[in-house]
């Protein structure tokens, strides 16, 4: 690896504190790691003798793997707190119970939690570096880097390319994450959304486009990104039924073809099949919603190793 | 290890697939793992780099920890599914979630649900190896290669060997795998159980004798097993009242004259002492309900060796 | 290490059963432990190919990340059981349970229970070295350990030491174990609480001082633990409200004038910030109480070493 860079210590809160550059060693990080995972012996033992602390205070048992396995393929110890069983329950406050374990010889912590900024205040308490893993609507930067990843391994760079990420753009904190990395990395984005789930004011904000109509939205796209669809949503009144957002905004064959012939297909997951896409979108030859797993499990290993100083 | 049989990448659904030649290779590897586990340092490195899943969606913390105890021997690393806290509970479904985890870069699975067939539904969605660890009232091939080995390592052979089932047939899938194993390796089986929790045809499908009388199914056998009763079933109405069953069917000192003096005891457990078993029983010098649980993680080690092509 | 003293296969009921010199042998390995973990690459192999069991039948998220992360330190598997998905649920008894995991393979068993004497039962079923982590308010050696071992290491020996615990005495694990070892090593302990929460017979029983007026307890001190106040106990009308506690036996910088002005500060956790202790003594220069928290993994690696007889 080059050492231009320096990742050591630092923290992954969001993308904006990463510069374009920084992304693309980071990216290239995830490539030298995808290889160790195609391999039979999927393991390296750069991390041994570390201790990564996964903080979860919202189920997420598909993000909380992939940082275990990332973890446990370079050779670092997990311990797990779980909020559930934890002192919180006594009346603890997060200050503490980060200070309790930070005593305990952390030397990073992976943290998701409802509230924005809580990785912020982890890194306060600790002064250990802090992977944010969702924080309420704010980030969810390494998604942001898988699904980067995604694209860039298909097509070698983001630059120029028409990346539209359709549906409930509001509750997202992937698309505000994604939208400040893709727009790095010179791509040009579109979100499309009803009314309701559009926040006002993206693009002054993130500098992209904003599209109401589908078909608008995907017109020469080159990777398309539907979001999951919080079903509890239609209760709030956001949108009248599912079956109008699904005649509106689905990823159909029907939609699709808006979009350039060869365009990625994406999805963060899980998905509602049948609702903001369809199996035949889903499944097709250009979708890369299985890749993006495989690559979070990489993107996370590469983040591992250069913030916890491993040796390659 | 002799390599006329190859294991590698197949699944364990039930010991059908397996031949008898084959299922002796597994109680032979069985007791070189099991000589790993007598020493002090109960680890080897052979499986070091591969990940194994376990996908319970059933509670056992028994099959559970015996599986990852096999891993953890073989050095392999363990990421276990909690279907409580995962997407599951968002409506993905079972395809969706089990290609998500495929996509992380598993080895094999390990699956207990309830769904008989599930683990060949993980089998086509991932084309990795899966060992089932119960499915439904199926099939349960670990728990049955387990007991196969108990009596195999005390006796040497189980032809010709009168082993007798006593209990809940009708809701065991433990049974149904030990009857077709033992029918392979040429013992003689007899299921025992009042007529309400016998479920029919059992001779024409699996070969074996059907008792109703405990005296009958007991006298002359070289190895007896009780089944847990599953003490919900009374409300269903299919036995009277556990005192008449413990009168009719318990495995006691007094039933026990009927079998050879020597019979081996088993239970699967977890047990209801005082009702299908007593005490007097359970904790006697042929009792190897111990040894049960001890192979189980030997077995488990075997298999797991032999599936994923390790090297001795 | 000296051999003079033997730990091997020994059990940590609770410090009456260790010596002054053995104590004194425990806080030299923790020490030296200490060291291990404030390296970068904080393992040793000393424990590999050996498994650890965690038996938590009350939850307890801080005791069991210290135990699981000291033996993931010195390479040992951890295996943990827990009692809500267990067979426990299906009416298994402790008994069966434990020689069922018994029968796996455990090298060494930690168990915190409500129950006086369940690691006396667990020991006595498996024949085990059984490390009591709280059983009911018996015992808690390993925390009186690694308070003893925040002294020592500031003061160099707690002999002739004035050590004063405020609190809920009446309810405290903590109290008792601590009774015993800082007498054994020659400190002068008061032990100071409302009556309500005060045992009878506590100076015939452990030899220290009981004071119920906070001035008297905390003249001349050298160190001051509080204790968590149990919220739930002002229900059951043994105290008449939080702030009448608060007011005559919270530790605070007007009542700590009372102490020596060097003397440590020590709090088990979780706190109670605002109750039994402030924050601005709970945070004070001469607070040890995250040092406590790091010791707990040291003083657990310390006894797992010796007691699974790791070599140096």
């Amino acid at each position: 690896m080059q050492n231009e860079f320096n990742f050591v210590n630092r923290n992954m809160f969001d993308l904006d504190d990463y510069s374009a550059d920084e992304i693309l060693h980071i990216l290239e990080s995830t490539k030298a790691m995808k290889e160790i995972n195609s391999r039979s012996y999927k393991k390296i033992p750069t991390l041994r003798g570390k201790t990564v602390c996964t903080l979860f205070f919202e189920n997420s048992t598909r993000t909380l793997m992939s940082f275990e396995l990332a973890a446990h393929r370079l050779s670092a110890d997990v311990v797990s707190f779980s909020a559930n069983t934890s002192s919180l329950n006594k009346g603890e406050s997060l200050q503490d119970t980060v200070l309790t374990l930070n005593a305990m010889g952390i030397d990073a912590y992976i943290i998701r939690h409802s509230y924005p900024g809580s990785p912020q205040m982890v890194h306060k308490y600790t002064n250990k570096p802090v992977l944010n893993s969702g924080d309420g609507r704010h980030a969810h930067p390494t998604q942001a880097l898988l699904d980067i990843y995604s694209i860039w391994e298909k097509r070698g760079s983001l630059d120029g390319l028409k990346i539209t990420i359709v549906g409930d753009i509001a509750n997202s904190r992937v698309v505000r994450s994604n939208l400040i990395g893709m727009k790095k990395l010179g791509a040009d984005v579109t979100i499309c959304a009803p009314r309701t789930l559009m926040p006002s004011k993206m693009e002054e904000i993130y500098g992209c486009k904003v599209e109401y109509d589908l078909q608008r939205a995907l017109t020469g796209a080159d990777a398309v990104m539907g979001l999951r669809m919080q079903l509890e949503r239609q209760r709030d009144g956001l949108f009248p039924s599912l079956e109008e957002y699904t005649n509106y905004y689905s990823l159909s064959k029907k939609t699709l073809k808006w979009a350039k012939p060869d365009a990625l297909i994406m999805h963060p997951g899980p998905m509602n099949r049948g609702i903001e896409i369809l199996p035949e979108i889903a499944d097709s030859k250009h979708s890369v919603i299985l890749d993006q797993v495989a690559n979070g499990v990489a993107v996370r290993m590469a983040l591992l190793f250069l913030i916890l100083g491993g040796q390659s």
